[in-house]
């Protein structure tokens, strides 16, 4: 079990906090009293993500520079409190949620595009910027911001950057990471470094990869020097039937194969159709076993060339239907359903619990097969959403906490479907992060010198653990009493 | 002035360690005898690599495995001995040039492909293989390593990852860095490592980015899982002559505005062209004053669309002569001259020496004027050779060391063409490293909080400093005594 047996604060804790140490007196000092919350619902409010996690802060801050941060975080650690740093919460993996008495800094005021590069297509930016506000302000340049979480309405690049998170068209165009050249951090100490830089190669030690997913582990990112891309000029997107989700999952196999890399390539199994097409009516072919959203974006006539493979692929494997978009608005009808989806889960059970693992394309059918079994085995409902250009698996067990036993239930089956995806050589997350859900089954995949190496890299940012306590590494990582060989 | 006053041992070095510590007896012990080496001319030949700065070892070990390296780790640490790592040398930069006496670790006998899977395009190899065998082995299954460093029929992937090599064609591919999905590192400590892996993001902290380029201060790579991508099934080759090498400047960044980004974008200036062409006579239009070699590829019909457009631009741009190669004998004479470039130096002059500073696209055609008025205040030989597409300046001077105060005149000279380089917001050094002979210009771009932080993480790995040390990082880069704030 995962995730659980959190302590639950009492109420009154905010102000203990204030009384012992005159931490919220002194955040109150620096930022003034709008600007720092301790009321009950608030950290109730600001202490959750949209994962099962629950959590709660001892005192809710809402800086708006990065001065402001870093002296946050120089009065949290000087009094020993832990800081958790936090954007829109849109989290799914407890990353930004609370494990203890912390100062919770919430990133969402620091919003502002400060420099766009059109021509080196740079853009300088708040953590607390939206996802989609940034490719709505650099549209008019043609350009945008490639990662694109099915939060990216609300979710923020800071939080992007926590979790290194991905979405439809990071396939062709990689997670996160990949569109990530610099940030501005505030260390544990309260000061404030630069990581990376314009340069596509970073001098000396490339930190930037512990920096983007580490969810504020190491540190809290305050500003992003993020990469923008060019909004293809050409674009194909099609919708492919298949009575069997194994067809379409050999069909995804061959074209990546092929050498083409699609923009996006979507499937979604029947089960999932079906909850789809009951929410938002896109006109999805409910009755195939699985659809594939399939898009192809570039430059020249090579996007008509590379669809046509993709339908020639499809056909071969069974494909029974392929509807393509003639015009925006049907790009818009096909893409509605895949973006509806989890509004469309939350519609038909009153929870869900979903994972993210991710499955070498050769082994994608087999534990496709090993996913449903275990589904069935616990008598439990799923339905699959996959990333499966790159084999992400979104499995997502549907169902009612309420029921006795059902939360333990589905979190075991949960558990068997991961490991079934490590055994194939898979690993625990695609794009999630590991936050609490999966902090304590880093060992499945890790040994004790590698993490023992994780390790060592917390300590050298954080020697206290001060900053997001109990999030990424598992208690005890560190081989410190190993003996001399 | 850097990488110059270095202590030049006595030959009898080898046996004092010998004696003093017994660990060439235990090396011995480990290895055998044919695989440890103390004759003073091996000391000197593996001391030096390919760059200006001398060096010599104390012992030249040669191991066959990763428990051997990870013995030879442990009997060296013991001791306090330095070990440092090395390929075949060809590093520019003193990377793997000792600095003091040392355990030199030569993996050139690690060359092994351990595995190659065609369908995932990757390959666990050793470190010690040279790059184009890799590319050469699989081949057959249509793939290739795309890091194409000027050395790569001699360069190992170990040194490639070293340095976090770059080429010709990753200006499309990115760099080593890219191509690097996992690595078995050897750590100070004399245990083994897994670094990265499989999948395209890591869990946890992804610490693909520190081992990468840290030329083994932080552990000795010996295995590494490389990425292969597709050997280009459409290709189309050009050289392109220009009067005024600003032209071609200019026409390179129109090239990459538009959103092309050709497979290479190679820039030769007038006197370049002048060595080469008196050196392989490849046909090169003497007289131009630039000529850039394009290089176009991908799948489908776009490749004749995208080179269609080079050449349009590069016509707007003043472009006197355009060639096209028609087979594979035509573009190899193209690549021909480019690849002779450094024969052609060293033929021209007894010495040269190059630097390797990145510059923002938009700074190129005047960081390029202020280099030449920089040679010619100083009265030296200038070539130019540019990794165009990515603003990749390698300027060479062509001198003789015998002439007294010449190799301090031609490092002042570089030095200010670096300096005019970062103070347009490039940077030190694209794909070479820092070895010795950068590292005392890493304060020109990093801040003290910034190289605190990169001193952490050595601190994190190699806190007794034995791993090639007095690399990468300038002396004295953390702030310990900083006063709290």
């Amino acid at each position: 079990m995962i995730g659980y047996g959190l302590p639950h604060f009492p109420m009154t804790r905010a102000s203990s906090v204030d009384d012992s140490s005159g931490v919220v007196a002194r955040l109150i000092g620096v930022l003034g009293s709008e600007r720092v919350h301790t009321h009950p619902l608030d950290l109730l409010v600001f202490g959750k993500d949209a994962g099962v996690t629950p959590g709660e802060a001892a005192v809710v801050v809402l800086p708006e520079s990065t001065d402001e941060v870093a002296a946050v975080v120089r009065v949290a650690t000087a009094a020993g409190v832990p800081v958790v740093a936090r954007g829109a919460g849109t989290g799914l993996a407890g990353g930004a949620v609370p494990t203890s008495a912390c100062v919770l800094v919430v990133l969402t005021r620091m919003n502002e595009i400060f420099e766009v590069d059109e021509v080196g297509r740079t853009a300088w930016v708040g953590a607390g910027l939206v996802n989609e506000a940034l490719s709505n302000a650099v549209a008019d340049h043609g350009l945008l911001f490639a990662p694109d979480p099915a939060s990216q309405q609300t979710a923020t690049i800071g939080g992007n950057v926590g979790t290194n998170a991905g979405g439809p068209h990071c396939l062709a165009e990689g997670s996160t990471i990949a569109h990530v050249l610099g940030m501005e951090v505030v260390t544990g100490d309260g000061e404030v470094m630069m990581v990376g830089g314009a340069a596509p190669d970073p001098l000396g030690y490339d930190l930037r990869g512990l920096f983007v997913g580490s969810e504020g582990t190491l540190g809290i990112v305050t500003r992003v020097l993020v990469r923008l891309v060019e909004v293809p000029p050409q674009l194909e997107t099609m919708l492919i039937s298949f009575v069997d989700v194994s067809d379409a999952a050999r069909a995804v196999s061959e074209v990546i194969a092929e050498g083409v890399v699609p923009a996006a390539l979507e499937l979604m199994d029947g089960p999932m159709i079906e909850a789809v097409e009951n929410f938002v009516h896109a006109g999805l072919p409910v009755g195939p076993g699985a659809v594939l959203l399939a898009e192809v974006s570039g430059h020249s006539v090579g996007v008509a060339a590379d669809a046509a493979l993709v339908r020639e692929i499809a056909v071969l494997n069974g494909a029974t239907e392929i509807r393509v978009a003639r015009d925006e608005d049907d790009r818009a009808l096909l893409w509605k359903g895949r973006k509806a989806a989890f509004g469309a889960i939350a519609q038909s059970a009153p929870d869900y619990y979903l994972n993210d693992t991710v499955v070498p394309r050769t082994r994608f059918v087999d534990v496709l097969d090993e996913i449903y079994a275990i589904a069935e085995r616990y008598e439990l409902r799923l339905l699959n959403l996959i990333h499966a250009g790159d084999g992400n698996f979104h499995p997502i067990v549907s169902y009612d906490a309420a029921e006795a036993g059902m939360t333990e239930k589905v979190i075991d089956a949960t558990h068997e479907m991961v490991r079934a995806a490590v055994a194939a050589g898979g690993t625990l997350s695609g794009e999630h992060g590991i936050g609490i859900e999966k902090r304590d089954l880093m060992p499945e995949v890790f040994s004790a010198d590698d993490l023992d190496a994780q390790e060592r890299i917390r300590d050298a940012f954080d020697p206290l653990r001060l900053l997001n306590p109990g999030k990424v590494l598992p208690e005890g990582s560190r081989c410190l009493d190993r003996p001399p060989t």
